[in-house]
């Protein structure tokens, strides 16, 4: 069960409105990536877990904060809002690029239908949705997801801490960053340690029988471009990283096997099928009629 | 540009027809983490890619047998629905189990939208979207998503093998884990060499200058949950993985602040303000109605 | 069936183009609470009734006159794109701070897809979707959804009205708004009628026995924050609205149970389980094999 | 902030596998009236809210309940998966139609994707998504929608309760059907507070001067369906709920106009014209030629 | 605007309800190509044209009379579901395969969230979206487009015809199928006498003067397989249909030109940059704070 | 299986970046009738084809085409996006209304989430979806829906190249409208072989017995609308273009039913039913209970 206290974990007040950015931080909020995509990756994944212990409390407790962040991010973005400019007529903007702009470049559905709040949508408006999160039953693949998540979200935290000098909103990304790099750290970290207790290894997943796997294909780089240098990397020579084999470089496949002939479903799907085959058709049909109806 | 060969990497012929498999088995054709998300993926990869060389060369590779892949999944499917019934009476369901079976479990778009055909969708019949994919530009953070895709993906193949004991999907289903394993470890290497190269490096995005960000937060493992055992992992004490810092423990938040005061947008907006606020609301449209109007 | 007549409800003519309006009207055309949406509700619920006579007269009635709603607003709406920009050069932006804002400001599918014409979006160019829509069939549950899309219709209208000064347009949303002040009142008049007449009461489902429920629970208000006035509401101490309890107020929950041990399906799943696992999991591989294979 | 405790409000254990019932039980989780719809809807709520105190504190209070409803579901869930039926032979079939039954009502994203778990998705698989939260800024409507969500909540959960005879599982149901109780009440009474204190009355938004409204409109039931007894209900005769009009009764519309004459854009658009229009097609792109490039 | 009367265009009663085939039904009401989509497509045709006269009626009353069969399909599968089983138990799937079927292969959102009726969805549950209609402006290309809806749409009810064996349910389809014979004919024609009355000929949109495109690519087949009989077809060699070029047949491009080189954007969106790079991004970064800070 | 080669069919470089037609291309790259579309479309044609030969040489060949489209647009988009602005501060938009466009004209996820580089959505930020495409099994409806792509795609590209004056630019689209101009000819011509061959003929599909489908109803135009000019058209007299019929005009329908009664599902769905229902209701309950409890 989740508590809430009407407390901040961090100051998420701008300085002054500004209705674009506030359209630009949904990204972090409501994105593929974003606040809301991580604190649910995580729940999904503490209700999904098969262990009990220090995994299901890490990826609870860093589910409850994020669900802390995504209200902080709310909260900043319904105070960026609270200047928005509701009637907007032709004159105002002959005099003033400034309006212009905003005119384009706010998030509208954060006026009609918000009334100047936030909303679970991205910063191009698409809603979130359900399957932007990854909760598979297997850690080393789901810490996996979620460096990868905390990875693109900082990146993005990034790109947006440039594209504002309001002291206030980077106020609050500076801590959204640190935070970010706490939980890419900690994920690796994390994903390392099972590998070290020899709960999982590599490749994901680990205890499928490899033996099963087409194995002279496993560690074949097959380059099907014509790019001159994707043989220089360290993924087509030496050892590979699970340390069950040595990469190989080859141009093209190093097997080949021609398509299986067309399918032949039931006439009654009225596909069409060889020439001439009207007669067929015909035939198939009478055929159909005699064994079916 | 790309060219066509009709021919297959793989051998892709089931023993028999099951119309119940062919959609389990979109999952990994059409589905979050399906061939078409790598293909997709590594080839948006390459178009937004600011490095030529060994890199671009290895995402455009790896794209193309991708898009082999997805033919390899649609040909076998359009096989194993070669024979799907089409005319189900109720006399056919009462005689024979297998066939109550098959109402249930195909995918019924399969027979009436495609007419025994494989389609571009997950084993639920979601429509595959653009939002599967992750192309940032920050090659450390698409390597490792990269490596999720894989993970997740060769983790679904390995589910998938156990739901069929047919030699000739299970032959294909071997070749795909093989070329599951290799891509993990191919692009678990190829983050590797990033770093050794010095490109880039953790926590991503590397070049963000790290003294922007909120420090005394960055190692800090906040626990929000009651878990007596969050505290016991590499993520709450030792160095971090990225070599910036040293993990500490905390219960909980270390800092706190009061959630800021309401907002007060335009009236205009009609939404509910403090109480009493008739009168205030009525001096407020006054007001607005002498600037505004 | 529906018969149609090239005629309007009401005016639906503006003074003059605005392509940057014609998004934002698309809001209340194609939005989540547009008239696509009413008029596909309130079909879908007069199919869908289990009952003949005045309810099911009105849904029909009103569904019918929605369509008409929706035909006026697509009107509107292609008669405000009719000038819509098509060329745009570096040099006209330079010039002219107006033409900067249509640029950012209007939908461009308006114009590459529809060719200045209407499309069934909402005013970020979201599809209009048929979950939007309810229709179960217990109208007390249905008759306060549609009350609810009106209000939220009404609002978002009565927004717009204040996001223009066109004369036309405003008489449009002036007959739109009084529409909507009728449905509002129609639908809580004949939601009030089907408690009177014994049909429904409160809670819905009223023939659920409410015996069956967990009755300690059905009207106590456990505050889950630490808001200090959740106790000073009406919700929170005497009759309850459906007359068949008193509200008492609690700090929190009034029960609480663990949460269940972790689960342990098939291990063909491949999830991670309890460390040490490594034994297990290969001893449960073995079992798994004699058992299954 | 959110904190989180790893017990549950309510025992949640089902007295034996059923992943058929898994799927059927993810509508109230994942779906457009599950809980986490209205545990988004009610943080929405109270993120964008413009008056601090009771209302504040009761929509954050019931967030939070209803995050802790979704783990509560989500840890059901996967307890009903914990048996899952993963290996799936056509022999097994033909022995027994439970099984049969098993592969066609399964959800099979619950295997292959989650590993025999919990999914941010409804009954047919849709992923959950933001545009099924309504959190508009004006309470009067919100408590409105948030009283419908319940409504439909509880209508839903009063089925689910006859599709199983499961003594686990119905008592989980036992619990959510009296909070639901308790909710709708509490929204409804909520609502009927704002209009005694005079913060909010019908129509909503009350403060939208209804003069400004075309009233002759505002109180006419229209009737465009052939339904003989539409006029029998009490919205076609008396005073209207909001207490400003009389309700009366019309066949059809009161008024009409005909439609606008069609549009014409810029030809460059290249939208078909009167005819015969090649010639003036071939002069207006002359004169654009001269106008504009 | 659009007037209902309760009155059906043809009979539409199954002998017996079938829930399982009530889920087929609704491809043809909420799918891709079901009726839903041809009523809004050609609505929006009608509203965005740029022409009176016979092609707006056209449009316009071929648009009503597909709302009618959206009607008479709702109302066919409301009979279907009429007794769609509620409450299973696992003793009634062990005497019974036919009731295994019906779990498996009932759309359960029928049940649940419509209380046995019809929704606004596709054969899998997908819901209806915008973005399945077409009304581009130009006449020539959206005939086309409504043809194919409506072969599309004959071809999945001729599909579904075989489905069942219910006379009642076969009397519907059969005037469907009669329907859709007739508007692929109309359209058909209407795209024939748009050419034989000048208004828009080949290629679309005709009148964008040809002599701007690449000309030299006009009537080029450029075989990117290799199939060795793409040369056999009509497309390959002779006149082509719009009568302006002669079909010339080449193995792959007749024109080819090295990719341009990476893009280089701001340093401050941190992508990845050619090797070595370090001193350059810090050079960079140094630079942009000069210049922008 | 598919090669990739690192050049390009045409030259696709701007003269200059541009980051708000970077946003409008994107409608042909990831858009409805996009290159994304007719490659998938075209592919799973190709994989459901069910006879080999020129048909399927034909579709393999420009599948594989079309994907080098898309990797052509996306090229041009990442280059446009050179030099897209990140850092946009109050002051530089009072400058310069080039900048104040820019802001509001772009497609913000271009640079939050791509880092600069292209994505595959339409110009207004929706994912490109697999339900755009069609592949039926079908030959005739699938060239026909091919044929409607391409005609919906050069409209959009014709529109598309009035909205900017780059040479380069336009040197691209100048190439596309070629491409698009040789496909749409090129189905129509494979669309006429298949019928001279024999092997389909309308109405689509051309082996349903035309005896089974409503015949009084196939060739009749039913005008439900009161457009005064339907009856003018080809559609409306005269031989229908399959040869089979003849068409005839009529007002409105030539058959009526009534709606047939309302259903009545398990009362235990507790849908609203007949008044007065109260006493049935109860009789109803007590006799499920009897019957199933």
């Amino acid at each position: 069960m989740f508590l809430h206290r009407q407390e901040l974990q961090f100051k998420s007040t701008p300085e002054k409105p500004d209705a674009v950015y506030a359209r630009k931080l949904q990204e972090v909020l409501g994105g593929q990536y974003g606040e809301i995509t991580v604190a649910m990756q995580y729940m999904f994944q503490g209700w999904n877990m098969h262990t009990p212990g220090k995994y299901r409390d890490l990826v609870f407790g860093i589910a409850s904060e994020e669900i802390g962040h995504v209200e902080m991010l709310a909260t900043m973005i319904a105070q960026l809002l609270e200047k928005a400019p509701l009637g907007i007529t032709s004159d105002a903007v002959q005099d003033d690029p400034t309006v212009a702009a905003v005119i384009g470049g706010t998030d509208v559905q954060h006026a009609i239908v918000a009334g100047a709040g936030a909303r679970p949508v991205d910063s191009n408006g698409n809603p979130w949705q359900g399957s932007f999160i990854t909760a598979s039953g297997n850690l080393l693949a789901d810490f996996q997801a979620n460096a990868n998540a905390e990875m693109q979200g900082r990146l993005q935290v990034a790109r947006l801490y440039h594209m504002t000098d309001d002291p206030g909103i980077r106020d609050l990304l500076s801590f959204l960053l640190a935070r970010d790099t706490m939980h890419q750290n900690m994920w690796l970290a994390a994903a390392e340690e099972l590998k070290e207790e020899g709960a999982e290894k590599l490749p994901v997943p680990s205890n499928f029988p490899q033996g099963k796997e087409a194995t002279e294909f496993s560690y074949q780089y097959l380059n099907f471009s014509d790019g001159a240098q994707a043989g220089e990397g360290r993924w087509a020579k030496g050892p590979s990283p699970d340390g069950n084999g040595e990469f190989t470089y080859h141009e093209g496949p190093t097997s080949s096997v021609p398509m299986p002939p067309p399918t032949h479903p039931d006439s009654r799907f009225y596909g069409t099928t060889e020439l001439p085959n009207t007669m067929e058709k015909a035939a198939g049909l009478a055929q159909d009629k005699l064994n079916k109806e």
